[in-house]
């Protein structure tokens, strides 16, 4: 079945290809080498450690490698393998994927670069391996990408993340597609320390036959994934893109960080994966018809994808603002009105159970509401402020900015941010060793935290775009 | 003398006060107190231990405290007083004034709240305690502040840098001026902790005595001072602070964070210190033309702070990035555009010498330039590439992306930056356990780094638009 060609209107996809690819029943890694320092070593070593079985590997000339048979060619296994992942050189490319699609591999992952990202030739080379694999039962991924994390079965080809061993084989609900391989690395390795886990993530590279589209597809209709991120360049199928985008965002969200948006990084990105990146005006009307939450770099995609993780999304653009720091409330009350966010007007009742509260100097029972010293000396006053004011029927969401000089208010926060039935968000300075502790601690909860107001602002006021395209369709 | 009378031709400043309030022969504490878990002990605490002699309490009844001899009243101190830190109810605070201009107290730091803020009678009080110092040798600073911060004395009144003690005595060249006190004391606690140093620090509240104004033309004058760092709700003197900004920037940087600058921020700026923030298209106009840098986040004024304390201003806007992410190169480049830099044109010599230093496939001599693999295996190739691409003459910065997968680059990295004589910031991503230490490292050799390559852009961003204002004045 040829899955880019495949029609809209077609009801059940039959995903068994992608099934196969995340969920082997047999990898086969050639390139695989004993050498060391080499990258079929590292890859080989990093697999085998992972815990993903069976492995076989493929090296002409070697008998065994890592303690595990290897085999001259892919056509000597004598298990039917789902995955094939090919580090080899370009020369070679195109003999062992012939070979893989003999041996009737589902998935073929090309990590090789040189392709059409480097000029004519390479793209010709790429029309060859699409050729290959027509109508054949084999699936290509790549070439030049780094391929693939699926924890569920702890397959991680990242090389990345195979080096410094941050990723764990404990499987969440966030699903991946990347373009760019090293991107598809970093966002596990950081994602992962930050307590998100991930159900798959795929590189797609230059995409001579599987392209985004397709793992987008699929994605879609995963019911163990909950949540769609993205690093694009160009797609090839735009329209196919925006009908499934649009209809998948109704149902997930779909976070998408768009390379090549000025012409400057158009041109860069042809010669990263020799993506047709497109006008960034089509680009940007695209992801608002469809739903797309669109951050444009790499800590606001992460911030996106922590805030859409562990919060709901909120009814309605008014929020409050809760600190015990003057100065900063009223810059980053301007920066959610930039935003687009309200700033929520208390109730009157509100404000007197405030004024309860709060020691009558320093601090104004209003929004932002500034708890100064209070919040300082009291490390229940923090708390029991979240409480009353997200009980007002004006906030739709609140904007916590806790105090690096009151440690003992951190863990009344964490306590009672559960039980909270409106977004709420957590900003800490980056203090280094004052703060990192206290930011480990919200991350441990599962609650989004930010280095600062402003980039809680910015994820919040995404959420409110996302809200404002569901509720078109309700 | 009033300051704030001053006439703008008058040529050199008597700041005799001022080096009086930062450096002052004895220091009173008005409101110390033995009292566990009072604001009155915690200050007094803190000040004896952050090491500052001498210093004389003032307590009604006690006649001892913390090992210090305690007077009842100002008045009854053997000695003459530089500065009084007054933390005593409000409806002491204009007794209490009296006595400090009775005993020709310097400067008076009014860290009492609840007066302009609060509304008219607030504003009343205000008003008369300007009075009490019109024409005394005393000036008052605040009401609603918390302090200053002079390491060269071993000075610090910030009370959560008293808390956390991450405050050193060590002294730089920075000085900052903020009405607000918790962003003067975060400032302080989180630019210590990235290895910037302070020369003075002051926040000024409700200033209903000295202005941000004054403190700005004192530290244009002062030869300790080479950056300069404000946060501003509001200006009682609009004009004299343009025309001291227009003439202190074209020898020093001045960065201010501006809040108020939404009609929502400019109402709780009013909570907050009482100040009338005005319109942001004047501000931003004003900004512009006195040659003032003007971040708008927390985050933004450190990152600020950070490039220009340790890096030279760039000679012209063409921008080269180097990193192994070809991803992120991408995005970045966007975001280099958005921010009005262009990316350089290598020359075909730079080009040759890169192809020759990396490896042929996924990587791509170019700028943005993808060192790809070959960045993770070579530790020298991140060292050698930046060498290569700052030598170019159509470079005029660099943006270097550490790679967290390629520990071993750190060091060489570190090593080659003093040696290039253009403007480098190094950006490396927040994967916390994986990068903390990286980080710190940079920061301990005062190299500008940033948790993302888009903080970086912006930072430089910054330094191009102060470059172009000096440039009128060539």
């Amino acid at each position: 079945m040829n899955v880019a060609q495949k029609s809209q209107d077609q009801i059940t996809p039959d995903f068994s290809t992608f099934d196969s690819i995340f969920r082997p029943k047999a990898v086969a890694i050639i390139g695989a080498s004993n050498k060391e320092g080499s990258f079929g070593r590292l890859f080989l070593e990093g697999i085998i450690k992972a815990g993903y079985s069976p492995i076989y590997p493929i090296h002409l000339r070697e008998k065994e490698l890592m303690g595990l048979k290897a085999y001259a060619s892919i056509k000597d296994v004598p298990v039917p393998i789902d995955l094939a992942l090919l580090m080899v050189p370009y020369s070679e490319a195109l003999k062992i994927v012939r070979e893989c699609v003999e041996k009737e591999v589902r998935g073929v992952v090309l990590f090789t670069s040189g392709f059409g990202e480097k000029g004519e030739e390479g793209k010709q080379a790429e029309r060859e391996l699409a050729k290959i694999v027509a109508g054949s039962r084999t699936r290509l991924i790549g070439p030049n990408c780094n391929g693939l994390y699926s924890p569920a079965v702890k397959l991680v080809s990242l090389p990345g993340s195979l080096i410094t061993g941050g990723v764990t084989t404990e499987a969440g609900t966030l699903s991946v597609v990347s373009q760019s391989g090293s991107l598809n690395d970093f966002l596990v390795q950081t994602l992962t320390r930050k307590n998100i886990r991930f159900n798959k993530t795929v590189s797609t590279g230059n995409e001579c036959d599987l392209h985004a589209e397709d793992f987008l597809e699929y994605y879609g209709s995963d019911p163990n994934t909950t949540l769609i991120a993205g690093y694009l360049e160009g797609i090839k199928d735009g329209k196919r893109f925006y009908q499934l985008a649009k209809e998948i965002s109704k149902k997930k969200p779909i976070i998408i960080w768009k390379g090549g948006m000025t012409e400057a990084g158009a041109r860069s990105a042809v010669a990263h994966t020799g993506a047709l990146a497109g006008s960034s005006v089509i680009w940007e009307t695209m992801f608002k018809q469809a739903g797309i939450i669109n951050p444009n770099s790499f800590e606001e995609m992460v911030d996106c994808i922590l805030a859409f993780s562990w919060t709901g999304i909120p009814k309605g653009r008014r929020i409050a603002i809760l600190s015990s720091m003057g100065g900063t409330n009223i810059g980053t009350t301007d920066n959610c009105i930039r935003a687009g966010l309200e700033m929520a007007k208390l109730t009157d009742q509100t404000k007197e159970r405030l004024n309860q509260l709060l020691p009558g100097a320093g601090t104004s029972a209003s929004n932002p509401l500034d708890v100064g010293v209070g919040g300082m000396m009291n490390p229940k006053v923090f708390a029991e402020g979240m409480k009353i004011i997200t009980e007002d029927e004006n906030v739709d969401m609140l904007m916590l900015v806790a105090d690096p000089d009151a440690p003992l208010s951190i863990p009344s926060i964490i306590e009672a941010i559960p039980s909270i039935k409106k977004p709420v968000t957590v900003s800490i300075f980056d203090m280094l060793d004052l703060t990192e502790s206290h930011y480990r601690k919200f991350l441990e909860h599962r609650i989004p935290v930010f280095h600062e107001p402003k980039r809680a602002v910015a994820a919040l006021a995404k959420m409110c775009e996302y809200a404002d395209y569901l509720k078109q369709y309700k």
